[in-house]
């Protein structure tokens, strides 16, 4: 049976030339990078080099990229780092409900614990209002946290104008870019980004590794105490063979930016539009403008998404729910709730996200698979409408 | 030239077998495993294999093994967890002053922000002593945290009779078993040990993967916050590879125990007779009775442990002063300090660390290297005290 993957955004295959990169690390180069001896500083050279490589693709200074271990990570850093050492100036954070559950959830924490926090609604579009940004500021205001790219709608929202009015307001600025790394161009000096989630396995690298971007100047506490390493700014022996593979995978992503991106945006496009042809009462979720060009993020109205996931999955096809990090959870999901959408249609809600390794003939297969099944659905649904189910 | 590896404290390299388990999960079977179609549950599954592997090296049910990012991340969940989830049953911690940094700054990170720490001195064998402990015991203590083995001197302390202390007086206990573990039998049952860190790179698995044990029945707070992952427990998307190679890496420890004490100790041993026979004026630090089987710490008096250990590296030879994290500091080790040992001999002194990779000859190279090493330095030390330097 043909296997077509189409959920890149929860994670992706390591490419062939990021494992190639890794393997020695595993192995012969194995010195802990904190050794002062030869094999030792073999490998603080070589997360060097990957310092530099994660730096390029964001026009960063290397001494900026914090390696950890991913996402979920740099975001509990940055929100729990600013808390911390800005607790003196005040104690008002300002993100949006659509974040990643990394953000959300340490604001709850933080909520528990003395902290205010104002979460953004967006427009139909999937962004937030900047003159709504700009009317939550106080003057205990210590973080602005706006996700660059939303996991589920694929939503790229204004991050330069938001870097732009945290600037004016002297606010700290973080954003998880986690989705948008290698997706959309990423230019933290010019977008007036302070503080930027990264991870590693979104762009065909390792899981398990990720980065935090720290601007120079900006002041953090530390998240994980202990060893000197990244700077004294977060201990742990390093992930050496992850941190060369984000490296090697991340060099990759410049290189191949804009034929990936071309590959991504005309794939989900034929997606979309092949769907809407051959398909009724199906809605585009998101703006597609402001847009990750592999997501398509769509509601089959009259079914239930999770039976359709199954279906697909029967037939050798993987897409979601949602985000994975919640895939096990039946509570409707949180952003597609801020873009209005009742939770019935919530529930006929497929993620699909094409990457590198995506076919136009996956596409195809894909659709004529969806027109299957969602016939065969709607053809219960009608029934059991029918009986009076 | 021979290359000589001894210090497996800091790092290990990663087997072969362990490699080989790990290797499909980086591009043929990378499903997230919170997705919920085919290539996910695979994933999952994998993953509970894993827990499963560790779970049964310590004795543990595999639904108390959390993986993480490592034993630094580990120790941070343990303190901070703890610190936050029993703040209304006191502020007070007990620990000692030879433990890791990643528990000695989390602690010092909690004394600024309202909680107090004792930190337990150690004697000449260099364990604490159970009454003082018992003594520090107030009716705000939430947690003794002991580690099982000094990752410098190799020490190993009465974590049994520490577990029934902590029980006694119904205070959580925690142990960074990090250097301990493949090393010492660790039963968390028998032990009565309620949280234990474990990392993965001292036991030729992969670094940047480890777990905390969590006993059943303890309350602790998350440390990372976000989705769903390790049953609600730790966010951030599983290092699926790293995992895998865990598991396997603590399946080996479990299965190779007593042939990997008996050949490390054996080693060990034969390297301590010899330096002792042939070099004159050196002291083994710590007692030998209640020591990590690899583990050879010596002080060399009237030498600068940091030029031995360039002059060894020339040679091939990879040796470590105090520990790896710490060893870009020109601070003497709070280790050594701890012991008693005066400041001047600290910087003469150096860490050997044998593994499953160390042979015979290894040790004579070694050794015949420290001599002439030594007759030099000595020499030039000699020249110097002449000079009147």
């Amino acid at each position: 049976m043909r296997q077509v993957y189409l959920d890149y955004s929860a994670t992706t295959p390591v490419k062939k030339e990021v494992l190639d990169a890794m393997l020695p690390y595993f192995t012969e180069q194995f010195g802990n990078p904190s050794s002062i001896y030869g094999i030792g500083l073999e490998s603080k050279d070589a997360i060097t080099h990957a310092r530099t490589q994660v730096a390029k693709l964001i026009n960063a200074d290397p001494a900026e990229v914090f390696f950890n271990a991913g996402g979920t990570e740099s975001d509990n850093w940055a929100v729990f780092g600013i808390a911390d050492a800005l607790k003196d100036k005040g104690n008002h954070i300002i993100t949006t409900k659509i974040e990643h559950h990394a953000m959300l959830h340490s604001c709850e924490f933080l909520e528990k614990h003395g902290y205010e926090v104002t979460y953004l609604g967006i427009g139909p579009d999937g962004r937030i209002k900047l003159d709504e940004l700009e009317a939550a500021i106080t003057d205990k205001t210590i973080l602005i946290s706006i996700m660059t790219v939303n996991n589920e709608i694929g939503t790229v929202q204004p991050i330069k104008e938001i870097g732009a009015i945290a600037k004016k307001h002297g606010i700290v600025f973080h954003t998880d870019a986690v989705q948008a790394l290698g997706n959309i161009p990423i230019d933290v000096k010019d977008m007036g980004i302070d503080l930027m989630s990264m991870s590693s396995h979104k762009i065909y690298g390792p899981k398990g590794v990720g980065a935090l971007y720290i601007r120079r100047g900006v002041k953090i506490s530390n998240y994980l105490h202990g060893g000197a390493q990244e700077n004294k700014r977060r201990a742990g022996t390093e992930n050496l063979p992850g941190i060369i593979g984000f490296g090697k995978a991340a060099e990759l992503a410049g290189e191949n930016f804009v034929s990936h991106v071309k590959h991504c945006s005309e794939l989900r496009n034929y997606l979309i539009d092949e769907v809407l042809k051959k398909i009724p009462n199906v809605k585009v979720n998101g703006s597609m403008e402001y847009r990750h060009p592999g997501n398509a993020n769509l509601t089959f109205e009259y079914i239930e998404g999770e039976a359709m996931l199954l279906m697909l999955d029967a037939k050798g096809i993987s897409v979601s729910t949602g985000s994975a990090c919640s895939s096990t959870s039946l509570v409707p999901s949180h952003v597609l709730s801020a873009l209005g959408i009742p939770v019935e249609q919530i529930h006929g809600t497929l993620r699909f996200t094409v990457g590198d390794f995506t076919t136009k003939e996956d596409i195809d297969y894909v659709v004529s698979c969806l027109v299957e099944i969602i016939e065969t659905l709607r053809g219960i649904s009608s029934v059991n409408s029918k009986k009076g189910w």
